[in-house]
C-alpha cells in the first residue's frame, strides 16, 4: 500500500514487536550495553538509509547533520529555530532521532527511575512499619536535559510506590531531611483526623530535622496517593508524591483475580517544575509498557499536576472501572481518552488484543509534540506477538517482578498480591 | 413584562423562528442575494429604530456610528478601546452588530465551509475507495477577519466528513502536497498497526511530493476522527482534522432508526492557530443548527483542539449516550453543560421541543464574549414552530441532506444512513 | 506517634472539634467579640509557643516578627519575597498566621456576605413575586486585601440564593442601575424563549436605569444559577452569579427526606476579577461547612469561573447524584476528587462520619497555597463529635436556618423545604 517507493526498512512497530522491545536495555541496565543490543536488534535504524530522503529541497538524507546523536544534547527539544535544511527535514531528523533514543532505551539508561516498590516492611507485631526520608535530590526526566533540583521520598521521584492490603495496619514513619517544613497527606485514605497531613490544621508541620510518623489502618482500597500538603505547590511540583496501593482483603476481589489482570501500572502525571512528566519522566525516557497479545492489564492513572490531561491510548479501547479507588459500577464506560483532572485516580482495563507499538500519550498537543519532535507525556504499549524472542513471562500473576526483572519495563510493575 | 418601554421591535428570536431563519443565505449560496433576501426577512433588524436608545449619554442610536456594518472590518472584535460614546452604549452597539451578521447568515456568505460530505467512494471490488490531497490553504473563520494560513484536507478545514458503515473495508490514499512530512491517524479506530498514522513509530513520514495509502477495515462505531499525527501541534491547530463516523451494520442500531435522529451533526472544536472555532468558523460566521419543534437531533461533539471546553445549550437539556464511540449504557446522563476534553468525543441527544433561538457556546466566558460582543465558540440552535415560513424538511431520515439542501445549515448535515 | 518533641499544643483540629468552632464569630456577627470568644476557645494557638521552633537557624518563634497579625495587611498572600528568617520560618509563620485567622472566624468578621436566602416573595395571586437591583459595590474577598470593585445582584456577590418550588410561578423583576447594559439568563431552567436572557438574541439589553422582568414557570429541579448574559466576561467575572435552586414539588423527593440531608449548602466557585474564591470569599475568608458527627450533608457544586475546578475533600468521600440538577441515577458515582467544569453543576452528598477538621480545597495548587501559606479555593468540613460543646442544632431538616443562625456558618445554609 505504501506508494513512497524510497520506503525500504521495517517500521519501528515492525522491529519492535518481533525483536523484544527493549529486552537489552531492560536486561543489562547500562547504557552501553543496551545500546549494542539495541543497534544489533534494529540495525536499519541506526543510520538514515540513503534512499530514505526527507524533502525536495536537500541533498541525500544520509549526509543530513540535523539528526543529533540519541544521548547528545543536541537531541532535545529546545523549540528553536530547527537546524539547516528544508523545515521538513530538520523536523523529521530531530524527530525521528528522539523515537530512537526511546527504541534505545533511554529509561533504562537514566539513572534514578522513581516509583520502584518501598519493599517489605518490618513488622511490629501485626503493623506494617515502614521508614522513609524526605531530602533534597538531582533529579533527570531524559538522559540529555540538566538534572531538576527536586525533592523526593528516598530519593525516588515518584517516591516509593505502596502495595499493601485493606485492613493493614500501617505505620510510616517520614525523616525531614529537607532544609524546611513538610508534612505528608495520604490523599484518599481515611484515617483519624490528626493523621490526615495538614500542617497547621491536623498536625504542627514536620520541622527540617525532625520527624513524623503516620499511623492508621488502611480502609480505602484502590489507587491512592501520598504527598506534601505544606507548600504544597512547590514540593509537590518538585517531586513529593508517590503511589499508595491498597489491595482487597479477599484475594477475589483483587485486580488479578477479579479481572485477571496481568501487570499492575502506575502512571502519576505531573506538569510542574519538572515539566511534563510520567512517572518523573519525559519522553524518551518514559518507560514503555511491553506486554504479550492476550494479556490484560490494568494502568492506574495519577495526576499530581496541576493540569487535566487527556490520555489517549491508540489502537485498543480503555474500560474504566474505578474513580478514586472507588468501583464505578454501573457508571463504569469505556473511552480511548479519559480527561484526568489533578487529584483524580482513575483505573483503566487494557485488553491487550493488537500486536504493535501503540501510542500512549496527552492529547493536549502542547505537552506532547513540538518543533523537533515529541516530547513529555508520551509512551508506548508495545503488545508483542506469542513468538516474539522478547521478554518471556513467567505464567502466573504474582511472577510478573520476576517477568520483568528477566527483561520488562520495571517502572510500572509491582508484585499483584 | 417588559417595562423598557422603548422596545418596539420584536426580537431576533420572535423573527427567526416566525421567518425561517437563514432560509435565503442556505438557498443561494452566494451573498449578495443572501443579504437581501435576509434583510426581506427581518426588516426591522435592518436599521436600528430611532426610538431604541442604548444608554443615557448619547443622542439617537439611529445615528450612532459604532454599529459597523455587517461584513466590515470593523465589526470584528478587535478587543481594544471601545468606540466614542458611553461604554454602554458602544458595547450594545458592536454587539448587536455581531449578532446581526450571524442573523445575516454569515455563515453561508464566507466562502470555504468545512467538514462536507467526502461523497460517494469509488468502488474496488468490495472496498471503498477514497482519495485526498493535503495541502496549504487560506481558510476563513469568519467574513471580516483576514484568513489564515492553514492545512486542509482536500482544501477543507475540518476535512471532508466521512461517514461509512461497520465492517466496510476502506483505502484511503492521502497525497501530500505540503512542503512538509505528515502522517494521519485514524482517532478511536481500531487498525493494524502500520496503519495507525504515527510517523517515525508505525511508519515514515509521508515526505512531500508523496502519497500513503491507509487500508482497512472499519471497526468502532460511532464519532471519530482523523487529523495529523506528524508536527502536530501545528499541523492540527491549522486543520488537518476531520470526522470519521462509522456507523453500525445493523440499520436498527443506527442513530436514525435507534433514536429517531433527524439530523446527524458534527461538532468539532479547535483552539489553536485558528481562534476559537466551532467547525472551522468563528462567531459569528458559525453555522446555525435549524430544526423544527419536535425534531430529535444528535450533535457528535469531537474536540480537535488542546483545552477542555464545556459546551451548554440553553433551553433543553442534552441527553449523552456515547463516550469515545462506545454507548454509555447505564453510564448514560443528562446535562446542559457537557466539558470536553481534547481527543474526546461524546454524542448527544436533543429533543428539539421548545420554539426559539436558543444560545449554544462554550461556557468559558473568554472563548465566546469580549468588550464588543459575542465571537468564537458561540451559535445557535434555532427550532422553529410548525407554522413557520422557512425550511420545509422532507419527511424521513434519507432525506435530511436535501431537505438542508433546500434552506438548512449544510454545514453539519449529512445523510444519515 | 509524634517524634518532634517540640509540640505542646493541641491541634487546630482537636481544638475546633472540642470547643464549638467559630460559634463566637457567627453568634456575634462582630469582630471584636467574635475574637474574644475565639481566643477564649483557643487560647494555646493565640500565641505561638516559646517551644515551638520553626528552623534551625532562627530564635524562639515567640519573637518571629513574620507572623502578622490576624487581620493586617501583612497577613496576606502577596507573593513577594518571603520576610527575614530561614525560608522555612518564614513560609510556615505567614502560613500559620492565616490559619490562625480562618480559625479566628474571619468569614463573620467580614462585611458583605454573599448567597443569603432571598427571603419570602411577595405573592400576586399564585405567582411569588421578587425584586432585584443590579448595582456597582465594592466586595471583600478577605479581611485584609482592598475590597475589589464588582457588581452585584441587591448588594451581594453572589447575589441572593433562590429556592423555590417546581411548579412555582415566578416573576423576577431586575432594575438595572448599573451604567451599563445587561441581561439576566437562568442557567438550567427551562424557559419561554423570550425569558432566555440573552441581549439582542432573545430580548434587548437591560439598559442602565431601566428594568426587564423574567417570568416563568419553574420547571428544572436542581441546582441550578441565574447570571448575566450581556458582557459577560467581566460582569459575570465581577460578581453578577447566584444560585437558583429548584426543589421537587413532591416532598418527599426533596432531599432532606430523599436523603435526609440535614444541610443544603450552595458552593459557587469563581476565578476571574476577584481571585480564586468559594461564594465570594477567598480563604482564609472563606465559610467552614460545620457538621455534626452522623449528620449527611449536600454541597451544590456550581462553577461560575472560567476554568475546571478539582474539588477534594480530606477524610470522606463524596457521593455524587445529580448534574446539572438531573438526577444520574445508575450513573451516580462516588469519590473523594471531583473536577467542575465552567457552568456544571453537581450535587455532593457527604456522610460526616468521622470527628474532625477536614481540608476541602481545589486541588489545583496554584489555586490554594503559595508562597505564604494557604490562600484562594480552600475551606473545612469541620464535624463536631456529640459532646461538643458548640453548635447546637434543633432538630429537623426545617431548622437549619436556625440553627445556623444560633452559631453555625449562615453562609450556605438556607431553608429547606
Amino acid at each position: 500500500m505504501h506508494e513512497d517507493t524510497t520506503r525500504s526498512i521495517p517500521t519501528i512497530a515492525e522491529t519492535l514487536t518481533r525483536r523484544g522491545f527493549l529486552r537489552g536495555a531492560a536486561l543489562a541496565g547500562g547504557g552501553a550495553l543496551a545500546a549494542s543490543v539495541v543497534a544489533a536488534c534494529a540495525p536499519a535504524l541506526s543510520s538514515v538509509p540513503a534512499g530514505w530522503t526527507y524533502g525536495p529541497t536537500v541533498g541525500p538524507v544520509g549526509a543530513a547533520p540535523t539528526a543529533a546523536p540519541a544521548g547528545s544534547p543536541e537531541a532535545s527539544h529546545d523549540h528553536g529555530p530547527a537546524a539547516s535544511g528544508a523545515p521538513s527535514d530538520a523536523h523529521d531528523a530531530a524527530a525521528l532521532a528522539v523515537v530512537k533514543r526511546f527504541l534505545g532505551g533511554e529509561y533504562g539508561q537514566v539513572d534514578g527511575a522513581g516509583g520502584q516498590p518501598i519493599g517489605a516492611p518490618k513488622l511490629d507485631g501485626d503493623t506494617k512499619v515502614f521508614e522513609l526520608t524526605i531530602e533534597e535530590m538531582q533529579h533527570k526526566i531524559d538522559a540529555v536535559q540538566p538534572p531538576v533540583s527536586a525533592l523526593g521520598y528516598n530519593g525516588m521521584w515518584p517516591g516509593p510506590r505502596f502495595d499493601v492490603i485493606e485492613g493493614d495496619k500501617v505505620r510510616i514513619t517520614f525523616k525531614n531531611n529537607l532544609p524546611e517544613s513538610t508534612g505528608v497527606h495520604f490523599h484518599g485514605q481515611r484515617l483519624p483526623n490528626n493523621m490526615d497531613g495538614v500542617p497547621h490544621v491536623t498536625q504542627d508541620p514536620i520541622l527540617p530535622g525532625a520527624s513524623f510518623t503516620y499511623e492508621f489502618t488502611a480502609r480505602n482500597v484502590g489507587s491512592n496517593m501520598y504527598h506534601s500538603h505544606h507548600n504544597a505547590t512547590d514540593q509537590v511540583g518538585r517531586g513529593l508524591l508517590g503511589a499508595f496501593i491498597v489491595h482487597p482483603k479477599d484475594p477475589a476481589k483483587r485486580v488479578a483475580q477479579r479481572y485477571g489482570v496481568t501487570q499492575d501500572i502506575v502512571w502519576i502525571s505531573n506538569d510542574s517544575l519538572g515539566g511534563f512528566t510520567i512517572n518523573g519522566r519525559a519522553f524518551p525516557a518514559t518507560a514503555p509498557i511491553v506486554a504479550k497479545v492476550g494479556e490484560k492489564i490494568l494502568v492506574r492513572f495519577m495526576n499530581e499536576g496541576n493540569m487535566m490531561h487527556p490520555w489517549h491510548l491508540h489502537g485498543m479501547p480503555m474500560h474504566i472501572v474505578a474513580r478514586d479507588g472507588y468501583d464505578l459500577g454501573a457508571a463504569a464506560f469505556t473511552c480511548d481518552t479519559l480527561g484526568v483532572n489533578p487529584g483524580e485516580r482513575w483505573d483503566a482495563l487494557i485488553d491487550c488484543e493488537d500486536v504493535g507499538a501503540w501510542a500512549f500519550h496527552c492529547h493536549i498537543l502542547q505537552h506532547v509534540e513540538g518543533r523537533d519532535g515529541m516530547f513529555g507525556m508520551v509512551t508506548a504499549l508495545v503488545i508483542q506477538d506469542a513468538a516474539s524472542a522478547g521478554i518471556e513471562r513467567a505464567s502466573g500473576a504474582t511472577s510478573v517482578v520476576a517477568a520483568a526483572a528477566a527483561g520488562g519495563s520495571t517502572a510500572f510493575l509491582c508484585q499483584i498480591p
